[in-house]
C-alpha cells in the first residue's frame, strides 16, 4: 500500500535560522508519525533541514530534484531526478498526500498556487501576513496557517484522516 | 531573430465578462504592437480571448497546450503540445519576454510566481487588492500594475525595450 | 487555423557535412510547401540547418529549447524554453504533424520513438540499417524511409493530406 | 545516503505471459540485492510484475506514474505524481542508476534511447534482434544483452559497483 507523503516545500539559500529550525523538527515530527518527508531535495534551506530533521528520527526522505548536478541534501534517501527546474514544482505537490509551506518566496509561492490548482490541503508556516491573506483568499477550505510545529502536526494528522 | 513573445495568463472557465473583455483589448493592442500573443492555448476565458483579439488584428498567436486532447481555442496558430497539465506553466513564462496577467486564480498565481522566480516582468490587470500586495511584496521590481489596456501597452513598451 | 508543423530531428554537434546539407535543404522545401519547421532549436547540426534552410526561403521556424541558457540557432522566429533538457523530446513530437528524422543517435532514436508512441509519421533519412529495420519493425505503417529530400517532400505530402 | 535505485522498464498492456514471469523474477532478485526497484508504475505488464515480485520479497518500490488518474499497480510504495504523460520517461531514466529493459515496444525503446543519451548502463532482456543490433550500435559499451535473470543480476552487480 501506498505510503503516506507530506511535501515540506519552502525558502532554499535565504531561509532564516528559524525557518530552518522549524522545518527541522517539522521533519522530525512527520518521520515520528509514520509518514515519508518530500522536499525539493537541494542541499540548502527548508528542503535540506526538513531532511535532515526526518533522518534523525529514523524517517524517509524523498527528493526531487531540478537538476542532473543539482547538489543533494546528504538526508535524502530517495533522489528523483527530473532535470525540469521548477517545473518539478507540479510534480513535488501531485506526489504529496499534504503540503506544509515553511518561510515564502516567489518558489514556494508557485508550489502553494500548484497545489490549490490540485486541490491539495496547504498549511502555512509563515508570519507573512500579505502571504496568508492572498492564499486563503484563493481557496479557505484548502489553506489554513499553523503558528507552531505541533499545531501543523495536528492538523496534518486531521486532514490525512480525512483523506482514507 | 526571435520575435517578441508576450504571453498573457489568467483566468480559464470562471473569467468574468469584464476580464474576457479586457484580454480581448490586449489581444489587439499586442498585435498592432507587432509581437506575438502567447497564452495556455485552450477554448476558454482569457486564454481564448486574447488570441481572439490578436487575430482580430491580423496578429499571430502561440498556444501552451496542457494535454494532447485539450480543447484548443480556434484563434491559435501555433499549438504547442505539452501534455504536462500544469507543470507547462513553466513554458508558458519562460518562453514570454513579460508577462501580463488578467484576473486571479490559483493557475495564474502559481504561473505569476513562476515569472518571478523566472526574473520575468509580470503586468497584473486584476482588482483583486490581496493579489497586488502580495505578489508586490514578492518582488516590487518585476511586478507592476495597470488599471487599463492602454496603461499595460504602455508598460509593456519600456519593458521590452529595456530587454534589447 | 493552426498552422502545419513539420518537425525535423536529428544529429546534434555529430552531424556529418550531407546530414547539414539535407537538413538545409530538407528545411528549404518545407519552407517552400507552407508548412513551419520545428527542430529542438540549438545552434548546431540538424536543428540549425534546417532552420537555416527554411528562414533561406522565407519559412517559419520554431525552436523547442532544452533550457534557458541553451545556445539557440540564429534561424528560430519562435523559440520555446522549456528548460526541461531531453524531457522536451516528447513535446517536440506532439507538437508536429509528422517528423523527419535525419542522421541517427541516442537523442534521435528517442524522438522517433516517443513519435510512434503517439502515433505520428516518421519519416527515417538515415543509410543505417540497423535503425530502418529495428524502427519498421516497431511500427511499419508509421515509419518509412526516404532516401533523398524530394522523396521525403513526397510523401510528407501524402502523410499531411491525409491528416486533413 | 541516497538507495541504489534499479530501473525497470518495459511493455505495458501488451506484455507476454513471460515476460511478466521474467519481470517478477526481476524484482525478487533486485529485492533481495538490496536494491530499491523503480518502474513505470501503473497497474499493468512489466511495471506491475516486477513491483509485486519486488515486495513479495520485502523490497521497497517506485512508481513515477504518467497521470493524476494513472491506475497504480497495488505493489507500489512511492508513488510519484508526474502528470507529464511519456516525459516521465526522462524522470525514470535519470533516476536509476541502471536500467534493465524487459520485453520491447515504442515506450520502452524511448526509455533506452534516453537512458543511453544520459550515459545510463541498460540491460537488455528481449530476444528482439533488430532491438539488440540497433541499441548496440548506438552505444556498445553502455548496451548489454542478458539472457537469464541471474545474468541480469551478475551484470547489474558489476555495473553498480563500478559506480560507487
Amino acid at each position: 500500500m501506498p505510503k503516506t507523503i507530506v511535501g515540506v516545500m519552502g525558502v532554499g539559500e535565504q531561509a532564516t535560522p528559524q525557518e530552518i529550525e522549524t522545518a527541522y523538527q517539522l521533519g522530525q515530527q512527520i518521520a515520528q508519525a509514520g509518514w515519508i518527508v518530500l522536499s525539493g531535495g537541494r542541499n540548502v534551506g527548508v528542503m535540506d533541514a526538513v531532511s535532515r530533521g526526518a533522518k534523525s528520527c529514523g524517517g524517509m526522505t524523498i527528493g526531487i530534484l531540478p537538476r542532473v548536478d543539482s547538489e543533494m541534501s546528504s538526508a535524502i534517501d530517495i533522489p528523483i531526478i527530473t532535470d525540469m527546474g521548477n517545473a518539478r514544482n507540479n510534480i513535488n505537490v501531485l506526489s504529496s498526500h499534504a503540503i506544509v509551506a515553511c518561510g515564502m518566496g516567489a518558489g514556494t509561492a508557485s508550489e502553494i498556487a500548484l497545489a490549490i490548482k490540485a486541490k491539495k490541503h496547504v498549511i502555512l508556516m509563515t508570519d507573512d501576513r500579505e502571504a496568508q491573506r492572498f492564499f486563503r483568499s484563493l481557496n479557505p477550505e484548502l489553506v489554513s496557517i499553523a503558528e507552531t510545529v505541533e499545531n501543523a502536526l495536528n492538523q496534518l494528522k486531521v486532514i490525512l484522516a480525512t483523506q482514507k
